[in-house]
């Protein structure tokens, strides 16, 4: 594990460089924002740490009212319930016997839950939970438009939850229905649309529930991207939101409701940078690359300098350019970059650095970092 | 950091997932390739510790006749000089002073250089090496074509190299001159062109050296899409290739000089991943994803499925779908990912699990993951 970059107190300029920096006044805004959207939408936050991967970001979602965490790997889980959350749901297929004897090992320390998409899948996690002497949860994924993981909505997903709700060491708890392709589709009618479609595979499952006389106590899903879509379908309890703790520029280039980029969230995420070359006149280079900022989506932001921006990215440098007679950072000078994907950003570092008017306030670990197994 | 994914002795079915994991045998052939090459074209070989981070690789390439080692960052450098490797160089500029101070203490125990672009960045440098009372390697950095860092080539290049050898603390040592928008250009003859274009620049910033009684001991650069180019030139004195060891999707798309694909280094580096659905009847999903491999150079490759490629990438998911009637790994089976670009890859993982005859053989340490500062 890296050092921390940063003592409490210090001022910004003397965090060092690289280093992802958490705007706290923007990121408790947002926390606050989301947690009154539950509220007075009436259905449950269960925000997802995948984003984050850090136990002191868990901790304040929960405070603000959020009914547990989500996770995507054991891992994760594992710092989780170390951490003290008491409800973690594993919104993946877990099929690997090892991994499954981890979880069930959690269960008698918190409410663990996971997905399932196969009887295979079943068999294993109640085979698990069994050995354990544990109850684990159990939803069936459906495949609600994604093309990923999760069952065909209908017969057989309600197929599976009978599988389920017959299987020692199991509880069936209900469906995830997380439509993740939607979550980014830059046009507001494109990603209702899509939800809308979801909807409707989740109708048809409840359906043929009904028809077992079963009971999905929480029908999960939602991202940042179409979260009160969800909410105002009437058939999700569980909003399954990340990267709205943080932003990035993916989530900022969607288009809300009135059509104009979706402003709901404030960026509270940057990666703090320092300019080490200013040898060409064009142009600055920040000490900031692949290995501090995911790029998959694209290119980063350059915050704060007006007619300048990044055209280019390598392992440890970021390439920024001005248009015409922009304003360039000097050399020396640190620089604050917008990641353009939240998630796999925050994953590289170890440390977020916690400021609030120019000052560090806090050093959290981001202690589930590389926890993808 | 994560608990290694294996032990010694394990089968590879056995590696828990996701997993780096390295085939010993075209690792090996790999290194020892590229040190016969140096050996016959008489020229040193560096290699990028960029590459790698990882001290056992390191020292492997110097036990087959590397000078020492290349790295980006300082945190790097302080993982290698650990490790005893007796010569490294920073690749790069380093403007802050705690971080040359940091350099400067690794001065005591290895010869330790670095790059300049700029007066600034000269006389940063000399103060750390005369305060903490060592010798500080250093190099002028030539903007060589790739339009990063970098001082102009011929006079201002030397006036730069004349301050340096002119700063207490400071020792000349030459020339850094890397086209690294070079070393994926698709077309051999691009390639070419590039480096020859890089070589005037060189030959002229070595004219002006002359005229100053300045003699570049060092003149750096390449990579593993160019390095026989540069060696070729009959200018470069050393070669600081990093990918050669590892490979990637990227550097296989290239064009050797017959015009086919480059086929001088073996794929040894893998990631080991699980399928966890096969709920779709056209598609499969392994548990590795943003978090296991970068993808900014697009996606991961399979291993050993014909008629099968990764179609999506998400957090901790790649997609899988088939052509037709091609073949799908099943549900639980471990598949083999052929990551798009090395470097960030390994830099998202702990362990290296070096694999040979279906056995793990050895488990090594990325002790400078997320070294980044």
């Amino acid at each position: 594990m890296q050092p921390a970059p940063a003592r409490i107190g210090d001022p910004i300029d003397a965090v060092d460089t690289p280093a992802l920096i958490v705007d706290l006044d923007a990121f408790e805004a947002n926390i606050a924002a989301m947690a009154a959207f539950g509220r007075e939408a009436g259905i449950a936050i269960r925000p997802h740490a995948k984003t984050h991967r850090c136990p002191a970001v868990a901790l304040r979602q929960v405070e603000a009212g959020a009914v547990g965490q989500c996770v995507q790997t054991v891992g994760e889980a594992e710092v989780l319930v170390a951490a003290g959350i008491g409800d973690v749901m594993v919104t993946n297929e877990i099929v690997d016997p090892s991994k499954l004897a981890r979880l069930a090992a959690l269960a008698g320390r918190a409410r663990i839950s996971l997905l399932a998409d196969s009887p295979e899948g079943v068999q294993l996690a109640a085979t698990a939970a069994h050995e354990a002497g544990v109850d684990l949860g159990c939803l069936v994924e459906v495949e609600v438009g994604m093309g990923r993981c999760g069952i065909a909505a209908g017969e057989p997903a309600a197929d599976l939850a009978q599988r389920i709700a017959d299987a020692p060491g199991l509880r069936f708890l209900g469906l995830q229905a997380y439509n993740g392709r939607a979550q980014h589709l830059p046009r507001h009618a494109d990603r209702a649309a899509a939800i809308a479609r979801a909807g409707e595979a989740v109708r048809e499952t409840l359906a043929a529930l009904a028809r077992r006389n079963l009971v999905a106590a929480i029908v999960g899903g939602a991202g940042t991207g179409t979260y009160p879509m969800e909410a105002a379908a009437g058939l999700w309890t569980e909003l399954q939101v990340g990267s709205y703790v943080f932003m990035d520029r993916e989530y900022v280039a969607i288009e809300g409701p009135t059509g104009r980029p979706e402003p709901a969230f404030r960026q509270s995420l940057f990666v703090l940078a320092t300019i080490v070359s200013r040898a060409g006149a064009d142009r600055a280079v920040a000490n900031a690359g692949l290995k501090s900022m995911s790029a998959e989506q694209g290119k980063p932001g350059l915050a704060g300098h007006d007619g300048a921006e990044i055209v280019g990215i390598s392992d440890e440098h970021s390439l920024i350019r001005r248009d015409g007679d922009g304003d360039l950072p000097r050399l020396g000078e640190r620089v604050r970059l917008v990641p353009s994907h939240c998630d796999p950003t925050v994953n590289l570092h170890d440390w977020i650095v916690a400021t609030r008017a120019g000052r560090v306030e806090e050093i959290w670990s981001v202690a589930a970092r590389g926890a993808s197994r």
